[in-house]
């Protein structure tokens, strides 16, 4: 009986009549621990005592949340775009106006409520394409290989959905790296695909090997067909930056053993270690020669939400695809149709970003500036990030030489396993946890992007202030010593 | 060889090793016709001679491409928020900034570039929870049962996901209305589901009817699990209003039968019939006493793209759960997560449209203007729509009570059929390809929402500024004319 004297029906939709393949998936990113994050800043809200007077969020790359500002050239053709009688507003620069004016006029009625294109907006696509080919010296880009999405995530599962077929030993595996971005095995779990695990080199920098490569496949093609290979770089969560010999060894090895290539390169504006530097896939792939620019399958992901914009509240993004079969672009063509566009706004935001104000238009000096001042201060984070995590005994970081991340090894002591393990929780999340309900300080356990077993990280955004910043990794540095001493 | 030499390799990715799933999908709204509308266009700018000047696009509820003005104080708040330095602008209303600054707030470090919970802004779901309060009469609404989606279209393939499970006679079946909008059918393709038709009844200007309910009901009993019922009021296709007492009655059958009921609401406002009303099934739900308002599992969905407001392009919308079970609301919410946030712009939208201008506030009057406009000329093409069709020999439309279609049914001569046989075309789809290419009017099928064996509609939006809409009407007259001498 219900509190209403009813009796009570049972539920159509329980935990164990759902799709099972949904309640495989996890993402740490947004796991326990932010969960936890938020009630404490509610507790805090509320006046309850705490150790701490407030929750730094390092776990998350959410730039603008962390205080970075938007480009204002950005904003300004947005408001544009939303308001167009500001076109007729004398304060606006002409260039920000220009941009604005033709957005709109690829817009149904002029209007970004109109439904677009479903593969995105045509001279969005044309400006990417062109973007493309001035990054990748003038390796050629068609626009029809490029399909406008809601963030790099929309891309990302939509190619897998695409790939994904076939039942036990055919099933459908796909490489990812360990540590990876959670996105990869929660859309692998949902799909019901196999999830083929590559171990990033802690050792050289988290880099690639292809022994390693070679061996996962090798052990995968005994229980399922792997058919993709996906490649974050820089990468997330581990700060990596991969070399162009790297790049080739492993489009030689996805086109020796007959695999597409998903490169998430979101990070491309995001390097910072000195001898560093971006190389697309699709550069290194055309270099390489008709051998392989002509038969390598090759789709690459782009988002406004990272880079020195840090728009991730938009939800823009772009996928290419290279050396893809007509019929299965046909059928991904039919497949974005379902969801009819990607927000408008955010494809808005993406052609800024492939276009932005030029040298001799009003607005270049200040953005060149605006850009400056944030991939600066993301590398001067990067190195202190790095340099605090190493003055502390039992923990040790990689160089963060891109992306926003740094994913220190820590040493926790066996007490403190055990007392994790006692509790059925991962060492780390204990450890993560602890850290959160002493210091405030909201960081994702390794275990949430998967390591070598027996190793133990933490993910640390490197996109607090500065000053906070450093207050962060002192308290860091403090909790752990204090956690080391109590577990000792 | 490849054109360079060079042994071409098999792709990885081929129609043949795709996943099947895929391939099943079709999405009718933009399919065959509509490409093909795209390339008439494309002819036409390139300067090719046609017997038509211009392509009218009757195929989507898509209303800003068909003219309709946005609300202005949506835009302006939407503006404020993408530039917040126009808040030190006098020219704006104060109450679009109090908007403008509520929303910011809301948003990490004051902006939308944030990536917000994934579940939607807290104080937008309160919003929304507030809005669904009035609406309803007072029938309570907790804001943690609100998801705010990416677009309406969003949540609906997120709920069926969670839904779906189990194999051959087991696996879940989900009724939809034949007529239907063929997302949900795209869908259900996608997901591998088995897709359970209920036809609405046409001679009873398309209301459902319970013994058709439980016809189709007992059918799929047989050889699948059916476990959700789907219902689009107002309708789409078919643009009829469901009278409180269906709604009961549904609402009954679906507790007696253990399904869940999904009840797609976008076009909540779009009621233009005297006597008709739209009442959400919510409502109902509670009317009918907590033996099913405490009961019975239904989800509603919203969209910022439909109604008076028309904003398909910045893809807002929300999803309301009732009675679901704990457990699978966290399994959701994690789900949820995997995306990381619906775009922020579509957020702010749904929340302007949920709260607008209150009475006595500076923007109020305007706002009332501009909605009521909207809705009285929708309601005036409504009508005409349906008055000019019933003058066609040949054509018989029920009258438009709501949402922004008519769906007529068409007598299409024997010699039509054949010929649209020979060629392995439903001949509806022959019909309205043929009206594409003499008049350049762009319609959809009745094939593409389905309909009775034997029976040819085609879907036409209300769209279309009157003047426009008269000129179409007249030349579907003209065409179907000329294409039933034709083919006698
Ligand atoms: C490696 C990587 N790929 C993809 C994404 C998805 O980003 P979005 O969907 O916001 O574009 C992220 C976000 O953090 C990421 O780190
Ligand atoms: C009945 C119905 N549901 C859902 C949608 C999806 O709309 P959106 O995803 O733009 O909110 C539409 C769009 O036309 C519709 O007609």
């Amino acid at each position: 009986m219900s509190e209403n004297g009813v009796l009570s029906r049972a539920k159509v939709l329980t935990i164990d009549t759902m799709n099972p393949t949904v309640k495989k998936v996890e993402y740490a990113v947004r796991g326990p621990i932010v969960l936890r994050a938020v009630e404490l800043e509610r507790e805090l809200s509320e006046g309850m005592k705490k150790p701490f007077s407030e929750v730094i969020k390092a776990n998350i790359g959410d730039a603008h949340a962390m205080g970075q500002q938007p480009i204002t050239f950005f904003r300004q053709v947005l408001a544009l775009c939303s308001y167009p009688e500001l076109l007729n507003d004398s304060t606006f620069p002409e260039d920000a106006k220009s941009r604005a004016r033709r957005i709109l006029q690829s817009c149904g009625g002029n209007s970004m409520g109109s439904y677009t294109a479903s593969q995105g907006i045509d001279s969005v696509r044309q400006d990417v394409a062109r973007y493309i080919e001035r990054r990748d010296g003038g390796v050629p880009c068609d626009p029809d290989d490029i399909y406008l999405t809601t963030g790099a995530s929309d891309g990302i599962v939509t190619m897998l959905k695409l790939l994904v077929c076939g039942e036990g030993a055919t099933r459908t595996g796909v490489m990812i790296s360990i540590p990876q971005y959670p996105l990869y095995s929660a859309a692998l779990a949902e799909l019901g695909a196999v999830q083929i695990n590559y171990y990033l080199n802690e050792e050289k920098c988290w880099s690639m090997d292809i022994s390693e490569l070679q061996r996962a496949l090798d052990e995968a093609r005994r229980h399922c067909n792997p058919r993709a290979l996906c490649v974050i770089n820089p990468g997330n969560p581990t700060g990596q930056v991969q070399s162009r010999q790297c790049i080739e060894d492993v489009i030689r090895f996805a086109a020796n053993e007959r695999l597409l290539l998903m490169a998430d390169e979101v990070y491309q504006d995001n390097v910072y270690a000195e001898g560093c530097q971006f190389h697309s896939f699709k550069k290194v792939l055309f270099e390489m020669g008709p051998e392989y620019s002509d038969t390598v399958e090759l789709v690459s992901f782009h988002s406004t939400s990272k880079c020195y914009m840090g728009e991730c509240g938009f939800r823009g993004g772009y996928m290419e695809i290279i050396n893809m079969d007509d019929e299965v672009k046909a059928q991904l063509t039919k497949l974005v149709s379902v969801r009819l566009c990607p927000p408008v706004p955010g494809q808005a935001l993406m052609d800024l970003v492939v276009n932005p104000p030029q040298p001799g238009e009003p607005s270049h000096d200040n953005f060149i500036k605006e850009r400056t001042i944030t991939l600066s201060a993301l590398a001067e984070k990067a190195k202190l990030t790095e340099q605090v995590l190493n003055t502390i005994q039992g923990i040790s970081c990689n160089p963060v030489q891109g992306a926003m991340y740094s994913f220190p090894r820590i040493t926790i002591p066996e007490k403190a396993i055990q007392e994790a393990m006692d509790k059925g929780q991962e060492p780390d999340m204990f450890y993560c946890m602890k850290m959160l309900e002493e210091t405030g300080i909201c960081l994702v356990p390794g275990s949430g992007f998967g390591q070598t077993d027996g190793t133990y990280h933490f993910r640390m955004t490197i996109l607090p202030p500065t000053d906070k910043l450093t207050i962060l990794l002192n308290k860091v540095k403090e909790f752990h010593q204090k956690f080391t001493q109590q577990y000792s």
